[in-house]
């Protein structure tokens, strides 16, 4: 049997580029809707529904849903709260279902939903995902980056290489794509001081300039939770993995 | 005064994201357009007319010009040659204006062409493309990699790396952009040995199919000429530097 392959989208404006209709996608936003996500469920969330519009978002909370949602690192004025991982509390959103619409990762997760499945990857995860779609028995893998507005994101690629390592040297995986194989290289670099690597990606300067940069090494920490989300009638569900 | 700035854009379909319009745009699609447009100049061209559709090239086909083009790697039916530089031959190419066509690098030409100044960089002029960009006393750059087909590619990124590395280090450069950091960081992998870290990207293998890759090597020279092709009027001119 052919080995399955992974591959690595760099933008949400590449997908087109890369689609391929039997891969598992796995979105991947690190600073920090993907990160938020995981969290949620690690606290007990029962479900996350993404929107990728503020007025979709809008029309769920009129409905009296919980919103989280931001635009640029900013809270909208009328979503319960923003965008941070540390929003996520248990006492909010244990057993709870929430809306959720970021500036680049929801729209990810939409745009993804015609893969064989979608999932939610970020380091506090990782391991988890590794083991989620080598447990999916067959299907290529396409490792979504949501990057910013359209571009090429550190953080995002580093993770698309952690997560490509494992792929390839846990379960069997090759990969013939040049974004895969450029992310293991910088991935090779950085993870020996993951933390250390990332104090120069644009995004961290972006959240320093509203004060929202506290959660960076949190968002860099692998594997606190062994939680997949993945996409279930357009709603983000826990499978929970090992 | 502020220091000028550097980015790096992966593909044609992330310019729309990056685009500065004060910037100086070098246009790089290593395997092979700008590799091949460098050559034809060192080979003595007087002029390169870039042109994105095979329709265009066809008009000027049939109004007598010399044209190469080709389209996935294979020469189109009324050209008269295809995209390897080793086409571009003294005898086929001095003194004359040639229109010329491909698959990526010829559309980022044109697309490019609201910059400050367009440029086509290739490992061949390498030196030449940091000095003539230094010379240019103000403006930022940016370095839009061809790609392929919309796809991230290995090489160009290299090359941006090498550029970034040398505006930089050589003339004060400086950049925010996570595209650029990551290229200086493959290129810092790829530099010690160049052509070895080559043999895995993916257009090695798209060529090698059509037996096109004899040019892998060449294309990875530095420095073989100090000639920077520059855009005038539309058609891409000879600057000989230093």
């Amino acid at each position: 049997m052919d080995k399955r392959k992974v591959e690595v989208c760099f933008s949400t404006a590449l997908f087109p580029f890369h689609k391929s209709p039997n891969a598992h996608v796995v979105v991947v936003d690190i600073l920090r809707a993907t990160s938020a996500i995981c969290t949620a469920f690690a606290n007990g969330a029962k479900g996350i529904i993404p929107v990728a519009t503020v007025e979709e978002a809008r029309e769920y909370k009129e409905r009296g849903y919980m919103v989280a949602s931001e635009r640029d690192g900013v809270k909208i004025d009328f979503a319960d709260f923003g965008n941070s991982p540390f929003n996520f509390t248990p006492d909010r959103v244990q057993g709870k279902e929430v809306v959720y619409s970021t500036t680049n990762g929801t729209q990810a997760i939409t745009m993804a939903s015609s893969g064989a499945s979608v999932s939610i990857g970020s380091f506090l995860n990782l391991s988890a995902v590794g083991t989620w779609l080598n447990s999916q028995n067959e299907g290529d893998v396409l490792i979504l980056c949501a990057g910013w507005k359209g571009k090429f994101c550190l953080e995002d690629t580093l993770f698309a290489g952690a997560l490509t390592e494992i792929l390839i040297d846990e379960y069997g995986f090759t990969t013939v794509c040049d974004s895969a194989k450029a992310s293991l290289d910088l991935w090779s670099i950085a993870k020996p001081n993951l933390y250390g690597y990332v104090q120069k990606v644009a995004q961290r300067y972006r959240l320093g300039k509203l004060g929202l940069d506290d959660v960076i090494e949190y968002c860099h920490t692998p594997n606190l939770t062994s939680i997949v989300p993945v996409l279930q009638q357009g709603v983000l569900r826990p499978v929970a993995v090992g």
